[in-house]
């Protein structure tokens, strides 16, 4: 019996975690679930898979939290530091899926143990990658990628030294503008943005794979999970998304991952790691997909793939910057207030008007995330006039 | 330094991994090299390599072989037994890529000796699969797949148990009929058939290409070497000949292992394994390539995956007749003495018309084949008139 913890479990990726985990009975003992304030979906989790703890972030959530457990056994907390704490309880296995840079202290909380830690946080690589992995190392933590390109570069990986490494190569779908002039992008709505062509995701992460913000946030967190250098990690378009990733061997070998677009797949794949568990998707019907199309992604109809290597290369609080910013411009564009185009201008001028010194806690991460925001707002302004 | 022995160093596989001994170094102490009857390459070779022993099969050569050899210090030996022999020696590594069933005993001798054995020869695991899989169990042998599909299996089962894999999946490039109505077959000529799309290969296993009766051999082979079941085993035909071979496991993720066409990239990662070592092959250029397609083979238009199937299901000797018909077939339809479809029904009747018990020993499994290629000749004079 291995034990669990899922932070965020009552999102998309908390959700999938928690029906992996009820697929496979007497293999897990569910330790501690969170959530920010979906108190009814966090109380029927916690019965239904016999969880010891239940804890809800927004603290004044926790009196309904209470009623909703009372005489189950199971104990119920509210707050941030609660959160922080059911991250710090030791389980074998912790998945991180809370969202944005809310987060990052639980992350650190759970790498901090020294067991695996499944990540569905893209901030605490992106804005934090240096932190967080000197955390597992310190540890001796396992970091499992969950995203599906991560999770695929991880599996390719597995048994082989970095050093044998050639090249990492990430798959992108290009998303819905992938075949558009560049001029035709100006016009775009945020409703034909949200319309990706492979998976079911939310807003704003559509968006960044419609801009390919989305690849470029990926490249940042390939950088810091597989260190072989930001010179050996690349990028290709490739719109049917069944290629998840690939890494080639200095032998010329290339090993690539394929599923269907079904988060269940990495997650099972982390969950179980080393092993394997029995998962719920179908075989992959390759003869039914017919064929697979692989393309060179075009930086100029796609700055952000260009900005995101910018900030890697930067290093420092840049990527964080980045991401801040890529939050702001894509939350204006899906209010109307600019243009698609836009979002990456505005993420250059952040870039370009903002340059802190790296940080060294997360405080200071959030702190640069913080100002960041305010300069892309500031910026916003001139774009909307 | 690891000890390396190459049974066939003048062929095609085994020049090329004497290209690769020569690329590293420091890295391999050549034990032994044995060649058929090609004593200038062979002694060309033993002096470049520095290796300790060197053997010509065909024992008239051995004078030759010897005045080449003189003043070296490589001691030199003749004959099918002094073959055996230096399969013997007791090499960490050896690679076995003599062709036909003349490398059988040198292949069981290397395998008793308990060390790395890469198996280039086909009739080892078709012919003899249970006596040799035997063989490499009781000895603690490991067998190390250069066929290029069997080695993208190989790597794409690493460090994961047979329990969790849900199908293995053989590539086929379809070979230069695979559009081809079945009517038009009929009177398709050798040098068509030799004409195989992607590698560069010789006439006997072009026309097995495009008869698809080299996939249905290398099931067979992949039975042997990876025992998951027949009923896991499937073929895919996929023209490009990019993906080697498939490995879909039971949480729905499937690991691909793709690569150029060029025999130097599996027999560099048999050679290293389980490192991997720097190899000549350029970069896979997926984005030039384009696309990659796929579709179901078709059973009806290519009867030797389906008599190559029963074969395998009916175990015994009949996976040694079907390759000993084919071979005598194929023979036949290069001579022009029969039509390419009749391949298929030569095999077929062959089939029929012998059913040996399960063969024993390697003796027994010569004489299988020896019988069956009576049989198929008596078949083909009703063919021919």
């Amino acid at each position: 019996m291995r034990s669990v913890t899922v932070l965020g479990a009552t999102g998309s990726v908390g959700s999938s975690t928690l029906d992996l985990i009820a697929r496979a009975p007497g293999s897990f003992e569910v330790l501690a679930l969170t959530a920010h304030r979906d108190v009814g979906k966090l109380a029927a989790a916690a019965r239904r898979l016999g969880a010891r703890h239940a804890v809800v972030a927004d603290e004044a959530c926790l009196p309904a939290l209470r009623d909703a457990l009372s005489g189950t056994g199971i104990t119920a907390a509210g707050g941030e530091a609660a959160v922080v704490e059911a991250a710090s309880m030791g389980a074998d296995w912790t998945m991180a899926a809370i969202v944005g840079c809310a987060g990052l202290p639980a992350v650190m909380a759970a790498l901090t143990g020294g067991r695996a830690v499944a990540l569905a946080n893209k901030e605490a690589l992106v804005s934090a990658g240096s932190l967080m992995t000197a955390a597992a190392t310190r540890s001796g933590a396992t970091l499992l990628p969950v995203d599906s390109e991560h999770n695929a570069i991880f599996q390719c990986l597995a048994g082989q030294s970095l050093d044998r490494v050639r090249r990492i190569v990430l798959t992108a779908s290009g998303g819905p503008f992938r075949a558009m002039p560049r001029d035709a992008m100006a016009s775009v709505t945020p409703a034909e943005a949200v319309k990706h062509p492979n998976w079911s995701m939310g807003a704003k992460i559509s968006v960044d794979s419609a801009t390919m913000m989305n690849k470029g946030l990926e490249l940042i967190e390939a950088f810091h999970l597989f260190p072989v250098g930001a010179e050996r990690l690349e990028v290709i378009v490739h719109p049917q998304s069944v290629v998840h990733s690939m890494v080639e061997y200095v032998d010329g070998s290339t090993l690539a991952q394929m599923g269907p677009p079904d988060m269940r797949v990495p997650i099972a794949h982390a969950l179980a790691w080393p092993d394997r568990m029995t998962g719920p998707c179908p075989p992959l019907d390759l003869a039914a997909i017919g064929r697979l199309d692989f393309e060179a992604p075009d930086e100029t109809r796609f700055p952000a793939l260009r900005l995101a290597r910018q900030a890697l290369m930067a290093g420092g609080g840049t990527p964080a910057i980045l991401n801040a910013a890529n939050e702001v411009a894509v939350a204006a564009f899906l209010a109307g207030s600019i243009g698609f185009l836009d979002i990456a201008a505005i993420v250059d001028d952040t870039l370009q008007s903002y340059d802190p010194p790296a940080p060294q806690t997360l405080d200071e991460v959030f702190a640069i995330d913080r100002e960041a925001r305010v300069v892309a707002d500031r910026l916003l302004e001139d774009v909307r006039h």
